[in-house]
């Protein structure tokens, strides 16, 4: 089987290389993927470049990952980013996992790398299952999954 | 007559399988209608989920299914979906159904639950009123419908 | 002289039937225009509507009706499906007049529905200047025209 | 040589009739422009507006003057105006100038017609110099010019 | 080797000459770009000079400036104007590395145009790598580099 190829943003602001951490996950779970690894400045510079990784490279898939700062300002842009990555997701239509991080959802900087650890891994499977299990998908719709923190489960009755 | 195919798009993020809901009532009101289940992750990967529906799987139209969190990012969340929704619908010409029921809006889990699975139903006839009933829509201009809870009804003098 | 086809779409949503008084208003006014009305359940399916109308129906203006909850959610609603109505124009080159009847516009059942029948009437008035009657329009260029309540009218200094 | 053809979009909606100084300030100084003006209902018919006179008329570039109302809503809807412009530059690759006076803006009514008369003049001379001068925008480049009140000029260290 | 060029976006309204620093960043660094200043009166005018300057200038990347004023109105703009630099960026499949300094950001004068110095050189020095180097910007994901102030650094455990 050829390999599929995937793509993975990130960016020199964040403060937590999320991108090894998702690329690590994907190279330990499965050998039939392809990466190619993009570094933009900033969140903003995510949508275009995983344009450019599905017209110019042949990506199949994108997981863009950022860290908003705790600024008013910072959630504005992350808000412009992701409105940006739908939009390459509709004009192209193929997948982009985004897997954001902000950095005042923990209180310690132990917590907030374990955060960004557990969401770049589970998001990065989560682009596996869309690839390769969209069975599992469909077996987990509304069970309240999470990622970065324990899974919230369904509500119960 | 050739059976018409319609999306269920929903995620793992929700903690109520409102897909299932929805299949529920389909199937229970007509035989005309072939399904396709399509789970996503989170909220933001319904609009290109309906794309590729729309795209790749001869899908007419598509109920978009999520339940977005009581946080202040969550909402933000889903508004960036709906856009994307909405935009998805522009480049396409087809209708998709949104069906986001929020974690906060009712104060029980069994009260939360009946929403759901209201809301899911009401909107699954949305769907099929709009193929293959539109008279019916066009009766109830200005009714004040609501889905999930009672409707409110038209304004009275 | 053909008919110019003009769709009216509206939603069940809606508390006032707004729909039928934009009708009644185009319908006692001209005999040029021939109307197909789409309703639709909500807001945000409006602007799908009008693509729907303008790519298959041969419409060459839309008149688009809704009426917001009072909530802050449903302002978010109506602010997507403003968004989605301004995309549809620009993608189509053709003109869509909003009229939106917020709920909580109007203190009293009878003054909403007084609003609603004067903004629908006014905007269908606004299609037609539109359509047959550009002149009018650039006559009141900077009049402080209004849609529902009095003209404000122009600021004397 | 042949005339240049500048779009004057403007709104009944507005309470001054910024159209015809802008109109007024380009015929007295230039007569290399060809000018259509076209008066739409409100703020949010504009993008369209100027797609058309783009695509119909043969327009090179668009002057959208506007008068949002003081109201939150009113600031929601210059919003949505306002990346409607936008999009439709992205759409056409032709210049808006985009001439928004809020009405709240200044405290008496004669402030407010001299902020409209200073701006809509001042951005109609912004339209001609993208079409003739470029330089000498170039040469204003960081200087803190405004347009309706007094430039700010550069900051000084 | 052909150089490459490189469009830099600016404004008038602008009160510190950010255009001037990235040149001359650029200018210092290599002599494989060419540059094509083009300077707009305001922000929101910044997204159609880039697509101007990808279709008709044959850029192959822009950096755009701006200076947000310190009011509402003003971050407002700032929105828009970063919503239509990633619509163009998607639409073309090119970087516009987006330089913003908000007026408000800094306690004095000095203060500010040091900051807006240091910003305008180090996103100059961010298309550079783009350009030139995308290696540095894979080394450096995760890094928390800032621009205009100094990097914050990795998240230390």
């Amino acid at each position: 089987m050829s390999k599929i190829t995937v793509g993975i943003v990130d960016t020199t602001f964040a403060r937590v290389d999320m991108g090894r951490m998702a690329i690590n996950e994907i190279e330990n779970t499965t050998s039939n993927v392809n990466l190619i690894r993009y570094t933009v400045p900033g969140m903003k510079d995510l949508p275009v470049a995983c344009k450019i990784l599905f017209d110019q490279h042949e990506c199949e898939m994108c997981l863009a990952l950022g860290m908003p700062g705790p600024d008013d300002k910072d959630k504005v842009c992350a808000h412009e980013a992701s409105q940006g990555i739908i939009m390459c997701q509709l004009m192209t239509g193929k997948h982009i996992i985004e897997c954001f991080v902000h950095e005042d959802e923990a209180k310690t900087p132990d917590e907030l790398i374990k955060v960004c650890d557990n969401r770049a891994r589970e998001h990065a499977q989560n682009v596996l299952k869309l690839l390769f299990e969209k069975d599992w998908l469909n077996k987990n719709a509304g069970m309240g999954l999470r990622q970065g923190y324990p899974d919230v489960g369904p509500i119960k009755s």
